[in-house]
């Protein structure tokens, strides 16, 4: 019997979640804390490990019986040296977290960024079960991905692979938040959505978003649109059918370079609306690809949720803990 | 001391090259034959076997001293199988190549697509060596490519990668050689680019191109436009460069998904016109990539030219005979 555990963190800008997990990927313990009001670095880190301490504590395990500790970080990470280079929505600079953690608890740990962490998650217990060769895309607030190849996340020269928010679609096109044009992500990200309804509020178009937001732009999450939608709203059906649209023109580019047995899709848009946009993205794919590309290549909705971040970091943990 | 030979065969609409080539990459002897007025299926083979012949006599080599055959064909490939689906400059339908060559040469055979056979020379022993992941992109009639990655040649589950001719540049733009929209090399290609001077003759737009060729758009080649560049003409300048921008895009979306070693830029147009294109894609690199992202990331030319088709085609020989 394998007893070894292992410590998954996802680290996000409002929450920290740490789970401890075993080696088949069997969550035994959660711990959560909030992350939205820290000030500094030695905040954020307080409540990384007060968060695993917790889980921890839950699970009945001591600090030392942890074999590995894994921890998905929101931005660009330098995976050699375990370092967050920055963390755009919790702006404490560049942070050291492998040492950190290391050091509080007292096991090897291995940092990744998010995306690339919640694409590991699904490939391991999730949608990418099955496959040896995956992409995962998350389309929130912004849009992301992770590329899986024989088996194991694509690191590239860098260490940032999977940037599929910033695939050029449109070089003309709306401005993107990362400052460039007509990246993937102005075009198909619940920002682009945003930004989308705002502009036809501004003209005066009338939508049910507008009553069920009180006209709020920060209230147009993708619950918002689920509610229009399912109300026959027009602008929302709209601007949900261009974003897919979008993925789909992102799918073709992904299946024409890579040929992957899946792709599968999550984040809190997808989650509130994989069954209106997932059959969109299909048809993009099936009108686009070169004949025979898209052959036996599926296209599936995540299936963890917010799990994928703390599995995903499980999968880091293992990996690092067995070298 | 290792004396096998391997047969590389490149495989083209006008030609067919041979080379026996050691296991060093070194090319002993060439044969050469014609492939443009072949009428079916067999006068093809026959052409194909014709050069392996020539290029093994010249060698001295017996068919059986031949280790393992490569060869790389200009359209998919099911690489399974060993057999052409089809090749739009050979129309002589879907041909069983591994299966007639093994036959023939009595070695075991290889097939792959041409382009990410030439992927497959640069990396071995061209402008990709000393990386372990690299993407070729070669740009003439089409725009085609391939991905090394960890030291292999990535096929994905269709065997169909790479094609980054097939990149969705601009969902709205002109119309591809594969009846689709937007595609790469419907912006950057000879043939985009003959488009381009076509719209602009026929628009009256005075240009050096007209007199270097007759206004005759078949000899709107590469040369043409290089000797067009170097008179100053405003029109060869304008199409050049906006080949390179597009290309430039289409280098963005490589790195900011696959973040490989380096870049590697082969086919006609290059071979004439790298020294102008090149500098104007590191812009469009420098400009769009995200903070970090094409760090370290090398642009170069192809080094091998008309040889990298047979030299990957013995590597591929290798990797068969090895197995």
């Amino acid at each position: 019997m394998n007893s070894k555990v292992y410590l998954g963190i996802d680290l996000g800008g409002t929450k920290v979640l740490s789970a401890v997990i075993n080696a088949k990927g069997q969550i035994l313990s959660r711990g959560k804390k909030r992350t939205a009001k820290v000030e500094d670095r030695d905040q954020l880190v307080g409540q990384i490990i007060a968060s695993a301490q917790k889980a921890l504590h839950e699970a009945g395990t001591a600090p030392g019986d942890v074999a590995g500790v894994g921890i998905g970080a929101p931005g660009p990470v330098d995976t050699e040296r375990g370092v967050v280079l920055e963390m755009p929505n919790i702006p404490v600079g560049c942070l050291h977290l492998r040492s950190e953690l290391e050091t509080a608890l007292g096991a090897p740990c291995a940092v990744d960024n998010d995306v690339n962490v919640g694409t590991l998650g699904e490939f391991w217990r999730g949608a990418g079960q099955g496959t040896s060769s995956m992409v995962g895309v998350f389309v929130g607030t912004g849009t992301g991905g992770g590329i899986i190849i024989d088996g194991k996340l694509l690191r590239g020269k860098t260490g940032i692979t999977g940037e599929i928010g910033h695939i050029v679609l449109d070089p003309d096109g709306p401005e993107c938040g990362c400052g460039r044009r007509g990246c993937l992500e102005a075009l198909a990200s619940r920002t682009a959505m945003r930004r989308r309804v705002e502009r036809a509020w501004d003209e005066g178009q009338g939508t049910a978003l507008k009553e069920l937001t009180g006209g709020v732009p920060g209230k147009l999450r993708s619950g918002a649109f689920r509610k229009a939608l399912d109300m026959g709203d027009k602008l929302a059906t709209q601007v949900v059918r261009d974003c897919a649209i979008n993925l789909g023109y992102g799918a073709v580019t992904l299946i024409h370079l890579l040929s992957p047995e899946r792709i599968v899709f999550g984040g809190g848009v997808m989650e509130a609306l994989a069954d209106e946009m997932l059959p969109i993205i299909e048809g993009i794919v099936a009108e686009r690809c070169l004949d025979g590309c898209a052959e036996g290549i599926e296209i599936v909705p995540a299936k963890l949720g917010d799990d994928a971040g703390v599995l995903g970091a499980a999968a880091l943990a293992i990996e690092i803990a067995s070298e």
